[in-house]
């Protein structure tokens, strides 16, 4: 994989560390940064994340490849946008949305209406991150042994999936594929549903006094750390994969209800079984994830 | 601090860690250790956590300071027996049980029956752990700038619990005191709520598959870290602490039907309140924390 110029739409943290990670890996031989705010763009030069950058989107022309590192909510757009720009022939477009099914639609839709034979885009989640934020917390290590899911769909060209996996392989990534919607079920349940979790144990595990951290071992901090990442991006998320998340909600209101009801019926050996049934399932995650990696 | 016999009853992980850390710090001139199955006794001498072991409950004689290790439910009945036995006029005796008022309140009522002049009990929880179990994880910087807390009531002595708070400190704690009722109510909150909620997200996370795992970044195994922990002995503690959790639990319970009612009504902005909200009060949590440290 050699890219003459990699182009990165809106980077933050993951925008960011695939810049470090191209330039570490050698897999691209310039890298152009596009950001909303030219304060961001002069950023990216300064932290060495990108050698051209601009609020400007002709900064991408001639791009061989481009990531749309946006929010979620943002992609479509940023994908009419680049449609507009001249690219290098047979450029491959991907991104690092968290969520796919609708967003991958629009950006689906967008490239037939463009008509356009020398760009193919291929949805990608890269499953690396850091609760937080921003190019400043760029790492070039991040994508190493992380999960990449490809999400091709009917409009997905053969090859420019095949080009998006040596892309995102070429950064460190474990690959995968799936279609969108079958995504959308599996992060709603493995990603979202432990961050809505996190965020939700923090007031009742403190009952309004932050001061009772003092008191806490690594249990509370362990089970919160996620809720520690940016707000704002993380609703956007969770409002765009609501479908997928609200089942997987309730099973845990309910399993949580359980734990009450045998609590308040003093019932240990049902508690025990409870325990025992939640260390076992999760040895079996370890045990999957081990071998994965 | 300077012990010549340091007994420790009934070790697991807490108690053993307990004996390498007096030891490491030339805290005790000798160790003794009492386990209710003589290959358990066996196996604190082969790990080299006892100088002295058996299951024959005269191993401890003579001890200057006794460490109740058990399974809180089965420290009561250690207590009994061990005030059968000759002690070291002055003998501090002391426990690592995680949950204070209801035993407590019992092993105070046995010294009291005993009517004995040469052994004072000071109940203490020293809060580390770990998700392992057993006296082969034992570490002798388990207690490094953990915290423990103290539970002095109206039966104890001021001498004692002055030696109790040398003997914690002397193995690397941050000593802190509290009533018994009120420290339930606080690990309820910080510790116990946590574990719950470990527990209850591990099944919806995967959804029934454990393979959903290799799709894992760190949030799911974060989360449900502590849901690691041995089942048996967490269902005794939480049970032995329901009347404090299950208050914590019914909030948690209505944060996520709260959740659930922003995500079904697609409304972004107070899920963004929410989330902002829960990442504001674990940095006030961390602070503090920190602050302890």
């Amino acid at each position: 994989m050699r890219l003459n110029r990699l182009a990165i739409l809106a980077p933050g943290l993951l925008g960011a560390s695939v810049a470090l990670a191209a330039k570490r890996r050698g897999i691209a031989g310039q890298i152009a940064v596009w950001a909303r705010n030219p304060d961001r763009a002069q950023q990216a030069l300064c932290l060495e994340i990108a050698d051209v950058a601009s609020a400007d989107f002709s900064v991408i022309d001639g791009a061989d490849a481009v990531v749309l590192a946006s929010p979620v909510g943002a992609m479509p757009d940023l994908a009419a946008r680049m449609l507009e720009r001249p690219l290098a022939p047979g450029c491959l477009v991907t991104d690092v949305g968290s969520v796919k099914g609708a967003v991958v639609a629009r950006i689906d839709a967008l490239f037939a209406a463009a008509n356009r034979s020398d760009a193919r885009f291929v949805g990608a989640h890269p499953m690396a991150g850091s609760e937080k934020k921003g190019m400043e917390h760029a790492n070039a290590d991040l994508f190493e042994k992380s999960a990449c899911i490809l999400t091709p769909s009917a409009a997905t060209d053969p090859q420019a999936l095949a080009e998006a996996e040596a892309f995102w392989s070429a950064l460190g990534c474990r690959m995968m594929q799936m279609p969108a919607e079958i995504h959308d079920g599996v992060v709603g349940r493995i990603s979202h549903l432990p961050h809505l979790a996190a965020a939700a144990l923090v007031a009742p595990s403190l009952g309004g006094d932050p001061s009772l951290a003092r008191y806490a071992g690594g249990g509370f901090f362990d089970s919160t750390r996620v809720a520690g990442g940016p707000a704002e991006m993380w609703a956007e998320i969770l409002l765009e994969n609501r479908a997928e998340i609200a089942g997987p909600l309730q099973e845990l209101v309910r399993e949580l209800s359980e734990l009450l009801e045998f609590l308040e019926k003093g019932d240990e050996k049902r508690i025990a079984a409870f325990l025992e049934k939640a260390r076992s399932l999760r040895e079996d995650a370890a045990g999957f994830r081990a071998a994965a990696r």
